[in-house]
């Protein structure tokens, strides 16, 4: 189908968190920075950039963020693109840059992901992360996305009898893989009663049913499979890129309960990388809200429709249960930059499949899955990765 | 070098303009529909989308506006990818796009730009469309664009002896180009003495020096060359795309009176398609104020440096003169809705090498090129086009 296989040979983010010391061009300085040290290479062999990053316009008065970072990392003149989805721009920079190196167009892309959301006002990046959803329809009339998941959860509640204390269940397995994480935002572990007394944001999400506002970047390294040995003793190929969309508008979704659009680049991924759901060892899916997971876990085929909160509840998604979802601490522990956190899952899933994710360890990780969606779900990209050693 | 060639075969615009009745949506689905329909399409051939727009959000509060057209264009769960590199958003779409058909991974590619600039106060745009250039280093201490461009003006004034009448007569070129497009934003001849007489904005440029505020969308129909036949009569194949980044702050560049993205683009771009700048015959290039013009034709290798002003004023690029500039009536008359200009310069141009472009026809086009650049030349791309029946 494609003209070349893609591998991932080097990887790296920033510590995510609230970084009062340093802005949007400095965390993705320091991510690809990493990425390229990672990857044994100079400058002068990177080709191309893709960078997802959602809204620098609103957040530091910046656009044009594909040309700063290639000026930033003294990449000049390589072609640099931003690309935007959201909270899926990260993923879709993946798609970008695998694209891009499987055309034979580029022989070595870094793709990048970042954003800077601590230097305005709460109440401006909730209006700023509100562009996620469909402006007219939405979130003029006043909603938010707090608002959006709660009817996702409320509606996941009465069909299939899913209890907040499930919800919560999430939140308390992706902070205990947070806290071994030493690159995520929260590294403390909590408990249900934690969550269940946190205070009540859009019914029945509560503040740590939600991901963090967050600062951030990561970066990674992709070049064709064939090249990829000679920078990395444990290449990742990519053996499938998806990308599916949906309406923004929830209210015009044919279900509140499944995200279409997650579903659609889920059978695309894996038809593409012939491997079925049970195959997965690691998956680092869209976390945004505790019923966010619940929704990936069982769109993505790993549970059945509904059994995604009991699932959790049970134990079956933690490390080295049956899967383990979101061992880097996923968007709720980790943190959420929103652009950066697509790239920042390949990286976590990277680690993972070669065997570096020290105390957050997959046994024998060989297969693992990436789940990045944008909004309330117009957006999802899934990637999936293989050992390529 | 790459797995199939690409070839257009449907194009559509909207009329370009102050539009007070219609919205990003609307004008995104009016050149879309016009594109698919000169494909002979229907909906469901499509397999992937890419758009171009700068800065939605700060215009009005919009990302993710890559799904919102899937959406709105009624081709959901197809995938759709935002693309922005400020004014060059269209280009780099259109880059995109090339690439996702080039690499075999989609059939049919819908690129459209777009963007509704008239919804908010004239402030607001001068202050979301600086977001292209260096926001820490230029424009929070106070730079502008046209304060930015008339550096570059009086250098090259200084350099080579460039004269305001000279900047003047791109403009008069434009206008008269625009005057035969019914989709231009201005569709009436001026004089020398017009642009001469007109307000200082930043000397040495002029009102008329520079390119307006404009609604607009454009859109085209990528396909593999050789299921091109089947969809267009007179499909035009992409011969070369590049693109290229430089410093985003005038200030950290080598040159103030050469674009370097712009010459590595093209250089690139040349050699990919084996054609020397005197094949090209017609030329859409980036004249977002009367001096980028003249540094476009030079640093494209149509004119040797410092002669491009006096070849406009000496009639030499003008409509089956030397070589076509601008036909469309360029940025200046045609209008510029930032993220929609990089796609309608390849609109025009496949309009003129199938012979449609009626009063402003360039006779025997066979090779045409477009030149797309994003803030003050931190992004150049660059494509050429040549008849493929």
């Amino acid at each position: 189908m494609f003209m070349r296989k893609v591998a991932i040979v080097g990887v790296g983010m920033s510590k995510f968190g609230e970084d009062w010391k340093r802005g949007f061009r400095d965390l993705i300085l320091e991510a690809g920075r990493r990425a390229i040290e990672d990857a044994k290479l100079s400058g002068a062999e990177i080709d191309g950039m893709y960078c997802g990053t959602m809204a620098p316009g609103r957040l530091i008065g910046q656009e044009h963020a594909g040309a700063l970072l290639a000026d930033w990392m003294g990449l000049n003149p390589m072609p640099s693109t931003r690309v935007e989805a959201a909270c899926a721009s990260g993923g879709v920079a993946l798609r970008s840059g695998f694209l891009a190196v499987a055309s034979g167009h580029h022989d070595c892309v870094v793709v990048g992901g970042v954003e800077k959301m601590t230097d305005v006002p709460g109440a401006d990046v909730v209006s700023a992360l509100g562009g996620a959803g469909d402006q007219e329809w939405e979130l003029f009339p006043g909603a938010t996305f707090p608002g959006i998941y709660a009817l996702m959860a409320r509606r996941h509640m009465l069909e299939y009898g899913t209890t907040e204390e499930q919800l919560a269940a999430v939140a308390v397995k992706n902070h205990e893989n947070g806290s071994h994480n030493k690159y995520a935002q929260f590294q403390s572990p909590i408990t249900i009663d934690t969550v269940m007394k946190s205070k009540v944001v859009a019914s029945p999400l509560k503040v740590f049913d939600c991901s963090p506002v967050t600062d951030g970047a990561a970066a990674l390294v992709l070049m064709p499979l064939d090249k990829a040995k000679q920078h990395s003793d444990k290449p990742i190929e990519i053996v499938a890129s998806a990308q599916a969309s949906d309406t923004l508008a929830l209210h015009d979704r044919k279900s509140l309960t499944s995200v279409w659009a997650t579903e659609v680049a889920a059978k695309k991924a894996y038809e593409m990388a012939k491997v079925k759901p049970k195959d997965i060892s690691v998956a680092e899916v869209h976390d945004c809200f505790t019923i966010a997971e619940i929704l990936a876990i069982e769109d993505l085929g790993f549970f059945k429709k509904g059994e995604g909160g009991k699932a959790t509840a049970e134990g079956r998604t933690a490390l080295n249960a049956d899967i383990s979802i979101n061992t880097s601490g996923g968007l709720k522990a980790c943190g959420h930059p929103v652009g950066a956190t697509g790239v920042k899952q390949a990286v976590e899933v990277t680690w993972q499949l070669r065997g570096e994710a020290n105390g957050r360890q997959v046994k024998e990780a060989e297969v693992g899955l990436t789940h990045n969606v944008g909004g309330s779900g117009a957006t999802a990209v899934v990637h999936i990765m293989k050992r390529a050693y």
